[in-house]
């Protein structure tokens, strides 16, 4: 998707998926939520080509949802740590698990406990005046200047 | 993301997006959830290149996001329809919408409204058991078997 048809799209999704990239871009976030942020760290995590991983998080930079901080001096490391931006994508890939979860045809998935209760921790996308499940909802686009 | 690999990965999060493919192809589960069924409709909405959706809507229906339906014999014209599949990947599109409303530094964006009340919609990821926002909970990874 480029980059000036986009910027007249109206849609947020649009924009929000142009801004995140790819899939490899989700995994290379899933990461950083659970606390990886060095290019080592990735690479080893995700199984993930050198080239592409350096691609990937150049652009999650560029885009704001990775910081680059350096971390040595000598030799030069940075590492790539989650921005408000990055870390606000975090529950909606933890909904796209419960949706693989749910679809996906395979026993012995990891699932998360939330570490308070316990409990299983089970994601549904609300809409946040109604408490009401999005999937339950009558909905209508409404355009700007509509 | 290879298929080998996907098969013993235990992440639901890395069998989803293998499913899902690419943001193209949530591109097209939006406009589906918008009514789209037909190969002209999602390439005039889309503004894809008639070969990439080709691709896209083959691995959705090969996926079973999309179910594929002849409706019309001579001459042969199939449509593409949601499945449960497909229609429970569309709350996540919503949030992604969400997201990028908030982070994407564009004004003038549609948004969507509850039928039924006439209110804005707010989408947000919560945890079933506790109703909490998923960023509020502090979570733990469980592999499987442990």
């Amino acid at each position: 998707m480029d980059a000036p048809k986009i910027s007249a799209n109206p849609c947020p999704i649009a924009h929000a998926l142009a801004s995140i990239g790819d899939t490899w871009s989700m995994m290379i976030l899933r990461d950083a939520g659970f606390g990886s942020t060095r290019f080592e760290q990735f690479r080893a995590g995700l199984g993930i080509a050198p080239n592409i991983l350096t691609r990937r998080l150049a652009a999650l930079t560029a885009d704001g949802l990775l910081e680059k901080r350096r971390y040595n001096e000598r030799p030069p490391r940075d590492e790539y740590v989650l921005t408000r931006k990055g870390r606000d994508f975090l529950p909606i890939i933890t909904a796209i698990g419960e949706w693989g979860r749910n679809h996906c045809d395979t026993r012995d998935l990891s699932y998360l406990v939330d570490v308070e209760t316990g409990a299983r921790i089970e994601a549904v996308v609300i809409d946040r005046a109604s408490g009401r499940p999005l999937d339950q909802i009558d909905k209508r686009l409404v355009m700007p200047g509509d």
